[in-house]
């Protein structure tokens, strides 16, 4: 039997084929330009043939079904058929306050993921597509939600409250959420076997760096501060969005600018972070080159980025007791040594130093050691590895043996594990 | 000659006469609900009873000439005639990036400092009709701007320059400037001489706290972080502004509860932080009594008040490199032990201990050192005296001897200096 995992953006959905064990990736793909028209699929599988597959115009639910009869397409496929796959593990964005870990999904359950998609609109919204597309093409098969968010609802009151109107929080929801929950959750087991160390006893800082960012602050192998807040805009700098800036200029550029609500959030969102500063580069991957060639505020953009993050690890510090380790992790966590040792660099002072040599050699997709001699604290660079998290809790919540993420066995957290090298 | 110091608010002006030195305080005193009718001032001098008029209904200009009126009264008055003022200094809260110092104000300046309004509004336009007032009142007498924001002018590129569309800054000058300068200037030179190390090496992290709250990383000296944003709200937890929030919080509510954004402006200045967590209490000095009293909402906000600013400790210690000094500082941050002890506590493995015992029995009003023993950083109380800086700041710039704070020789950076005691 086989596990299936789904994450769907707005425009897109990426899915994972593994083994029953999560161990093994079968096949992974991705449908871009869903809704948009002259969409396509591309599909790769071990010792296979990279598949691509022109959908023209197709929505969440046709995006679903062609990954589907890809898989098991007797030409491409990679299983006899859709009878094969035991359960669907679904990425969902928010699970509020109430959904403390991952949950099999019923019609009572989606109106409560449905009710919640108020508070990430631009998320939920396709999530909630992609499970319902599952619950219609494999109907005999679980359905499992995996939230972003519930690896952080250990977070302490003092860290997840806002000093607004408690009244906000009451009738709102208005509280601190954080997000990229199973990342974080993946990398500090990860980091855990490489201390050598039981999660429970280890204190960490997680830096998942992608087009989002976001730190979280572990003590005793449990999240007590996450960067993200109530949505995805707070935090570090961004690809697009802003992460942390002042309350009182949202107002002040309204003004200004005669902007409306909505024209102010997408420019928070949209044209921010990076992006805003540079003027032309949203991608953190021509960020350094810009800079070299002399683009003067692409290296701002490297100085703002890399000092926002520092500022972080600080805080994190001064939150989680004596740190054991601090994990690099995601695309550009993994990739971009640069801006690991502008992050850490003169950080010697509070027994933060880093390997300069080991940090720029890093192999590709590889977890790796970069602590310099004389370090009190170690620093890793870990890729992460969602679609195992996801697989693991649809496994275990399918076979009834799943209680939450502190308390889950996953096979990653074992000294055995060998990392699974990403197909992508 | 002596030296008048003029801070107006929205509603109230507060004055101080000093002698030429700066470093006697002859008389000072408010002049409250201005602009309310049943305005009243209260002055207060060494060696004479305490005065008290009523003033009905005046405006800035009619408190400033009643401050005046009064302290060259026949009876209650410390001098016998106005001309025996050489020089008013007068706090203005925002200079933008153009004042990098104090600097003499004439109608093309006072032209430049209305220009700069915009940013603050709710400070620049009872700072301008004070100097207005003076301008009218002491036609001969020198005026002289002191900046809230001058002293943060040192801050590097990375830290002032917010993640937002590059226009932003270019056209509306959206940037950190950091308010409370002459407060983190004083105390900053004061920590110096009590560690006994030039203030060029002094690596500090300087807490305000007091209605409003704003912390400050000192490099060598030098303002290169500070907690306060483009305006006033960014930052720890204030008694009715809320610091630091998801910036996706605002758009949200402004739908969820049908706000302008002049009602979210309110609720973000007003009815936020301590207020808005406890829903009764806007003040710090009742906090604690509150928490004691069993009230669950005033231990939350307690714990959320020094969670913040213990983060920020954080993250300037990974700012400022091998850190001298913490100091607290203002209304609060002086009579506030517990925030002290619960800000601080735990964090020995930083370097940082607290001596308990000698923090809770702090005298009043004096500078003292509460640092633990086998502490690497060093902890102060010093009480702040802004006044003093207008003072000297006025009187040198008068004299055609000043160039900015961090050439300037304070008399409250020598050794031989004794702190003035406050006379409120």
């Amino acid at each position: 039997m086989k596990i299936l995992t789904i994450n769907c953006w707005n425009h897109s959905i990426r899915y994972h084929l593994l083994s029953s064990g999560g161990q093994t990736v079968l096949a992974m793909g991705v449908v871009e330009r869903v809704g948009l028209g002259s969409a396509f699929l591309i599909q790769k599988a071990p010792g296979k043939k990279r598949v691509f597959l022109d959908a023209e115009f197709i929505d969440h639910h046709g995006a679903v079904a062609l990954a589907i009869a890809t898989m098991t397409d007797s030409r491409h496929g990679v299983i006899p058929d859709a009878g094969h796959i035991s359960v669907v593990g679904h990425r969902v964005a928010h699970g509020g306050d109430q959904f403390r870990h991952s949950v099999k999904v019923d019609h009572h359950l989606l109106t409560a993921i449905r009710d919640l998609g108020h508070l990430a609109p631009m998320h939920c919204v396709p999530n909630i597509a992609g499970i319902e597309a599952c619950m219609k093409l494999l109907p005999d098969v679980s359905q499992v939600a995996i939230f972003d968010t519930a690896f952080h609802l250990t977070l302490p009151e003092c860290a997840y409250m806002y000093p607004l109107p408690y009244e906000w929080y009451e009738k709102y929801r208005v509280r601190r959420y954080g997000f990229h929950g199973p990342s974080h959750l993946y990398v500090s087991r990860r980091a855990s076997v490489l201390l050598e160390k039981p999660v429970q006893d280890c204190n960490l800082i997680t830096v998942h760096i992608d087009r989002g960012v976001s730190l979280c602050a572990i003590r005793n192998g449990q999240s007590v501060d996450t960067s993200m807040g109530m949505t995805p805009l707070e935090g570090a700098v961004m690809e697009t969005r802003c992460g942390d800036i002042d309350s009182g200029i949202q107002s002040y550029m309204m003004r200004k600018m005669n902007l409306s609500v909505w024209e102010l959030e997408q420019m928070l969102n949209q044209k921010s972070g990076i992006l805003g500063i540079t003027g032309s580069c949203s991608s953190r991957q021509h960020l350094l080159e810009a800079a070299l060639d002399g683009d003067p505020r692409a290296g701002l953009a490297l100085d703002i980025d890399a000092y926002r993050i520092r500022k972080y690890i600080g805080a994190y510090l001064a939150v989680v007791g004596p740190l054991d380790g601090i994990v690099f992790t995601a695309g550009a966590g993994v990739r971009e040594w640069y801006a690991r040792e502008k992050i850490l660099n003169g950080l010697e002072c509070l027994g933060i130093g880093l390997d300069l040599e080991r940090n720029r050699t890093m192999p590709e997709n590889s977890e790796y050691e970069i602590t310099g001699s004389g370090s009190l604290v170690r620093t890793f660079v870990i890729p992460t590895n969602e679609e195992l998290v996801y697989a693991e809790d649809a496994a275990a919540v399918h076979a009834g043996i799943y209680v939450d993420h502190h308390r889950h066995d996953y096979a990653f957290a074992q000294h055995e594990f060998v990392p699974v090298q990403q197909l992508v």
